[in-house]
């Protein structure tokens, strides 16, 4: 008899929470149980707060190193997701980095349709800017579905002449909405946490009928990746937006933009989130001395 | 035949002005000629922002020494002045501390009565924590009627249970509406720019009729001194809101506040704002170096 991996462990809770969703749940319930699912330890301290006219939290590590800050967005598929599910994955990016994350609590879909969610991230950059922030003390960062909009938003911030963040750090970045990459495919059973037709029913709620899925403030691969800030880019080999991590990459090379990219062998959709995982601890330390780097 | 000094022109100026307004002017008329009256050199780099749902300015020196803010209240008797009129006495200060300013355009009398200038500096100080500025890190400061404000804001902090500014800096503060101080009248000849009757106008129209010029959101000496930030206070020796300034240096201290008064010699109401004066230059280097030591 063996003592099940911690890997063992939090593949059980996601199976049993996916296929409780899978098997019918309501939109509040699957909120909710994203929640659930990704509790873990939260080091250092939350503070609510309103911002930009939402809700929103300030995350403090228990040292801060750099007076720069991170705004993170988080991901859930435009659709849920929250400051409260991504709670320990702040907390512990914050702590990783020794710097202050601002969460926003963007609107949803189905509520809030495309754009909505791209005009929150812009309005709470303008926000912090007015709020006497400077853009080089500012990076972006996001998972899934935030790394998308982390990304469009520091497009947005080039294309609109406001200041360039200090960084953009992108956790399993969604970016093609219609889902073209080979790796929906064929790490669609190998991803856990992920599955397309999951990902795809989102997209539709998120862009509404006839709305556009290549506009380019929904697919940043759609518009210019030159004269961006330092990128990171962390995916999983089992992860199914691997290959839109992996087509950034080269567009960004491409564009003569500064872009790495480390692939992390059995690691399934935003990994990260599972605090259990030691790849998880690691990968966080790696991206928060990329920002701490980038905020110095 | 010599050469008028600075300060001959300086007053030259503040006359010529303020008989002009005596002779009678309108409201706007006043609020104008106080912008150009105000005038001076601008060092470092002003910015208009929206913030906290006014208009304000971020005026950035030369050279950053800190990464603490200042939030100014500018005086102009609750009825006049703004981020413009002010313009050159913030970037010399900010300059001098090496630190960036916030001044909002906080609402104005008669437009807007008191106490609608008391909530305005306190929405902005808790916007400012909300946007991430540990209480810490931010110092207050104002001049004249800003000061009453300024000093307001961090008694308003304490008994909020908000977090205590690092400093109050504050600049001929007038702090009684009833202008009750001996040098109201001894002063009133000597003080070349502000008039009893004048002050007095502004403060009924501040109050409004019927209300109360002693309520300790209105008049700061009449509520605790205690458990207050450090505080430095420059007064001009022909300046009519002396007592102001004595009186709160004997209150602070009596309530154990750490509070250092300077009184210039020969000088009137706010002297800094005039920017050919070796006096105004000496004074804000002081202010400056205090507020930096303040926010390191």
């Amino acid at each position: 008899m063996s003592f099940p991996s911690a890997r063992q462990i939090v593949a059980q809770r996601i199976i049993e929470t996916t296929s409780r969703w899978a098997a019918g749940a309501t939109l509040d319930e699957i909120r909710a149980g994203f929640v659930q699912l990704l509790r873990g330890p939260t080091p250092g301290e939350v503070d609510e707060v309103e911002f930009a006219g939402m809700r929103a939290t300030w995350t403090h590590p228990p040292e801060r190193k750099t007076a720069g800050i991170v705004l993170y967005l988080h991901g859930g598929g435009f659709q849920i997701g929250s400051p409260a599910s991504h709670k320990s994955l702040i907390c512990r990016l914050a702590a990783a980095a020794g710097v202050s994350i601002l969460t926003p609590n963007y609107r949803l879909a189905p509520e809030h349709r495309f754009p909505a969610q791209v005009e929150d991230g812009l309005h709470v950059y303008k926000v912090l800017m007015a709020a006497g922030h400077s853009p080089e003390k500012i990076a972006i960062a996001g998972d899934s579905a935030g790394g998308n909009l982390a990304l469009v938003l520091a497009q947005q911030a080039r294309d609109l002449g406001l200041g360039q963040p200090a960084a953009l750090a992108l956790i399993s970045p969604w970016l093609d909405l219609t889902l073209r990459g080979e790796s929906y495919t064929s790490r669609a059973e190998k991803d856990i946490f992920s599955k397309p037709e999951a990902l795809r029913a989102m997209a539709r709620t998120y862009i509404g009928k006839g709305g556009d899925a290549a506009h380019p403030l929904a697919n940043p691969l759609e518009a210019s990746l030159a004269n961006l800030p330092p990128m990171l880019v962390h995916a999983g080999d089992f992860d199914i937006t691997l290959d839109d991590s992996t087509l950034l990459k080269a567009r960004a090379d491409a564009a003569g933009a500064a872009c790495t990219l480390k692939v992390w062998p059995e690691m399934y959709h935003h990994f990260q989130v599972f605090a259990e995982l030691p790849e998880a601890q690691e990968s966080i330390e790696e991206i928060g001395a990329f920002l701490r780097q980038a905020l110095q």
